[in-house]
């Protein structure tokens, strides 16, 4: 996949393990660049530990990472990570862009890229989290249609300061809107019975707790 | 740490690599008793898998893997599970006791350990997951303060059937209750800000996009 522009093309390729050197310089410079990732300009490891991530990714069917390369740098990364065993039907997205090319396009076409990637490869969930205030990067997964699970306090903490995130998910099952507006009945009431039952059990409790200190109602 | 009941004592200790085949027995019997976990009647993988996990977590000093004991066997389990570089002062939590233990405080004697531990450890933020029609879990994890982030739509499937999950932390961090009040205030003026910066930057993008358009407002 290339996206032209007069000057220079910008190349999507599948990661390889030789990439590595490329990748934490890459690292080192949007760490740099931003707080918006999991690492600052320390990069996010050293060759062997990059060179092994790379290579379990590889290895996995339902995992992939992708680079941008502008001539023979890396200018940007995406990667869907697959999750094991009862939730093996999700998988977890991670991008990162170096800022001299934000605003290209290349951030839609990574995620566009693992979208396509996690539909052929039966994922069915995919979750992501992103600081609360990084508008441009909640902006972008809205358009393809990531929904807000909750925001987390203090999910990162960077100098000390502590930095919310917000989790989302993009629903890639496939549905008709008619089982769309069935499944969003049902998930209506699945919570209202289960405050119900909440709300039962509480009380169960109490009448428990009342009897055990000989309290009447 | 011991539960004493007139008939036999609950001990709990640390978890160590010569449990592994002891621990797997008890996966198997707690994975077939509920759906509540991440594993079935299979249990929670092989023995040198599981050795390797309970090294893993024994070498890092700021997780750590409980165990209850009743005479020779597993009867309840938890674990804490330490993040990496900006979330290192995050940690993950888990647990399960057998179904015959259910209401005999194992659960309560094991998160209060795992609590201990993550504040000794400098951990300040514990998450978990838990499903969301748990409400003996969810009532064990509120009455120890954890709070809810949110619900998070089919966190897994089991049997083919998509189970959501509830979300929720617990913050460890030292403060007085005028601090609470402080930050609490702090954080609705944050998403009002954001909400606010939200609505400039799609304002802003609209114009952008009607300029291109030519479209007068």
């Amino acid at each position: 996949m290339s996206i032209f522009t007069p000057e220079v093309s910008i190349i999507i390729k599948e990661a390889r393990p030789e990439d590595a050197v490329k990748l934490i310089e890459y690292t080192k410079i949007v760490g740099a660049q931003t707080d918006n990732l999991s690492f600052g300009k320390e990069g996010a490891g050293d060759t062997p530990e990059v060179e092994e991530f790379i290579k379990r990714i590889g290895s996995d069917s339902k995992s992939v990472m992708y680079f941008a390369w502008k001539n023979d740098d890396i200018v940007g990364c995406a990667n869907i990570s697959s999750m094991k065993r009862r939730m093996s039907h999700r998988a977890n997205f991670a991008i990162s862009v170096a800022k001299s090319e934000w605003g290209s396009g290349i951030g839609s076409a990574l995620l566009e890229k693992c979208i396509s990637f996690a539909k052929d490869n039966e994922i069915e969930i995919i979750n992501l989290d992103t600081r609360s205030d990084n508008f441009r990067a909640i902006s972008l997964y809205k358009k393809f249609g990531f929904v807000k699970i909750g925001r987390m306090p203090a999910f990162s903490k960077i100098n000390g300061e502590y930095i919310d995130a917000d989790l989302m998910y993009l629903d890639l099952r496939e549905k008709s809107n008619n089982r769309r507006k069935i499944e969003a009945f049902e998930r209506l009431e699945a919570i209202r019975r289960e405050n119900k039952k909440e709300i039962d059990f509480n009380k169960e409790r109490e009448e428990a707790m009342n009897k055990k200190h000989k309290i009447q109602p």
